[in-house]
C-alpha cells in the first residue's frame, strides 16, 4: 500500500495515523495509544514507525500535542487573528532520509491567555470543507474550545475546561459516590437550564449532587447527567458571547456533539454537527497544499 | 491521666482525640492519620485504644466521618432547623465495658438538599462560646460550609466544594504544570474580584491560568493565588446571599481563616476568626451536657 501522504493526529493519551491517497481517499488507518503524554522525544519515532509499517514511506504530516514543548518538537503557537498559511510547521528529526515528518503548531491568544493545538487543524478543515462558514465553531472535549471564524481566519477563542472537571469530579471527588453509569435527560436539561439561570451557583451545585445521593437516593445515572449539565451550562454561561445569535458548527466525537447539540437547541440554538477526523484530515491536506510540503 | 472523659474529632484522613479534666482543661492530646476512609468499621475500636492507650478509659464523644455510613456505625442525620439538643448521638459496638464510645450524628437539609458531618460540632462550640452570637458561620475546608445561624439554632446552610476542587485541579489537572509553591497576595485579590464580578467565566478563566503559564511566563506562586482566588470568588458569589450584609465567622484552620479574611475584606466585610479546634471540643462539651451521655 503506497500512500500519497501520511495524515497524523497525534493527542496526548493516542495517536491516529491516515494513509493518504493522491485523490484525498483514505487508503488504511492505523491507531496507537503511545499518546504524546507517555512519551520521550528519542520515542516518537519508532512509535511512528510501528503504526504505519507495511506502509511505503511518504511524507508524513501531523497535528496535536506531539507539537508541545513535552512532545517530540516545539511546533511553535501563531498568534490570533490567523489563516492556515500563518501556522507553523516544523520538520521531526528523524533517523533515516526514506521519510520526512512535518508537525503543524498551535494558535495562541495572549489576551485573554489561550492556546490550541490540534483545533486549529480541525478548523482548517472547516475552512477547506466549507469555505463559506463564518461563525462560531465549538469543539468540544478535555479542553473545549469557542473559535470566532471569518473569511478564513480564527479571530478569537476560549477555552473551557469542561471535559476534564468532569472526569476529576466524576472519577476523583466525593461526587464519585453518587455518580454512575447511565444517563437521564431530562437531569441534564434540567442542569443545563439550571447552570446558565445563575451560573455562580456551580460550586454549591455540585455538592447537591451527593447530599442528594445521600439524603434523597439520587439515581446514579441521572447524578452523572447532572454533573454533565451543571458544568456544560456553566461553560455556555461563560461562552455567551460566543454562541449567542450565531451560526455555530460543532466538531467533536459524535455521542459529544450531540450533548452539545441538545444543550444548545434549548437556547434556541440548531448546531451543525461535523466529523473530528473528517475535518482533521480535510485540514492537514489543506495545510500540506498551502505550505507545499514535500518529501 | 485520668480524664474526665475524650472527646474525638474524627474525619476522612486524621483522627484527634483530648483527654479533658472536668473543668474543661485539655490534660492530653493525641493526633492519628487513621482516617475514616482507611478504616474498616471493625478497625476503629483498635485505632482508637491505640491513641489513647496511657489514659484511664473514660466516656469517649465523637464528631466527624466516623458517624457515616462507611464509618464505624452510622450516626444519622438532623434536618434543619435544628438546635444542638436535637443532634442525634448513637453508641458505638465496643469490645469490653471498660469506656463507652458515642458518636455525634450530622446535619442534613432537603432542599437545597445538603449535608454536614463535624461541622455541626464546631457551630455547637461557637453556641456555647459565644451564645450572643446571630449570623454566618463559615467553615473553610474541603467543602466549606456556609451556615445561616439564630437563637442557638442552625437555620440553613449551603456546601462549596472549594477545596476539594482546589486540590484536584492544582495536583490532578493540566493546571498542575503551571502552579508552584509559593503565593501572591494581589493575584489572589485580583482573582477573587474577577471572579465576583463575572463568576460565569469560571470554566475559561481557569484555563487561562494554563495558557499563561505558556506564552506569558506566569509565576508559578501567583498561578496558585489565582487559581485559589477564582475558586474562593466563584464561592463567595454563590454564598452571597449568605454573607452580605451579615456578621460573619471563620471557623478553620489559621491560614485557610486568613485567606477567607482577605477574600472577604475586599468586599467590605470584616470576619471574626475562631479557631477549629477549640470549637471542636467546646462543641463536643456542649452536646455532652445537653445529652448526659455517661459512662
Amino acid at each position: 500500500m503506497t500512500p500519497d501522504w501520511i495524515a497524523v493526529d497525534w493527542g496526548t493519551s493516542a495517536c491516529r495515523a491516515w494513509a493518504m491517497g493522491a485523490d484525498g481517499a483514505v487508503l488504511a488507518e492505523a491507531r496507537s495509544d503511545k499518546g504524546m503524554g507517555s512519551l520521550a522525544p528519542e520515542a516518537f519515532e519508532p512509535a511512528l514507525r510501528e503504526m504505519i509499517a507495511g506502509w511505503t514511506p511518504a511524507p508524513v504530516l501531523a497535528c496535536g500535542m506531539v507539537g508541545a514543548r513535552q512532545g517530540w518538537i516545539e511546533a511553535p503557537y501563531a498568534p490570533v487573528p490567523c489563516a492556515p498559511d500563518a501556522f507553523e510547521t516544523v520538520k521531526a528529526p528523524v533517523s533515516d532520509t526514506d521519510f520526512t515528518v512535518s508537525i503543524v503548531g498551535g494558535v495562541s491568544q495572549a489576551a485573554p491567555a489561550d492556546v490550541m493545538r490540534g483545533e486549529e487543524t480541525q478548523i482548517a478543515g472547516v475552512f477547506a470543507a466549507r469555505p463559506d462558514f463564518d461563525g462560531v465553531i465549538c469543539l468540544p472535549g478535555t479542553h473545549t474550545k469557542w473559535v470566532q471564524v471569518s473569511a478564513g481566519e480564527i479571530v478569537s477563542f476560549r477555552t473551557a475546561m469542561t471535559g476534564e472537571l468532569f472526569a476529576l469530579l466524576s472519577k476523583s471527588s466525593t461526587l464519585r459516590h453518587s455518580i454512575g453509569s447511565g444517563w437521564d435527560d431530562s437531569a441534564f436539561a434540567e442542569a443545563v437550564s439550571d447552570a446558565l439561570a445563575r451560573p455562580e451557583a456551580l460550586a454549591a451545585r455540585l455538592f447537591s449532587v451527593r447530599a442528594e445521593g445521600l439524603i434523597h437516593g439520587l439515581d446514579p445515572g441521572a447524578a452523572r447527567a447532572r454533573v454533565s449539565g451543571l458544568l456544560i451550562g456553566a461553560e455556555l454561561a461563560a461562552t455567551r458571547a460566543y454562541w449567542i445569535g450565531q451560526p455555530v458548527a460543532l466538531i467533536g466525537e459524535t455521542g459529544l456533539n450531540s450533548v452539545y447539540s441538545r444543550a444548545l437547541a434549548a437556547q434556541g440554538l440548531i448546531a451543525e454537527s461535523l466529523q473530528a477526523d473528517e475535518m482533521t484530515r480535510a485540514g492537514l491536506a489543506l495545510i500540506r497544499s498551502r505550505k507545499e510540503i514535500h518529501a
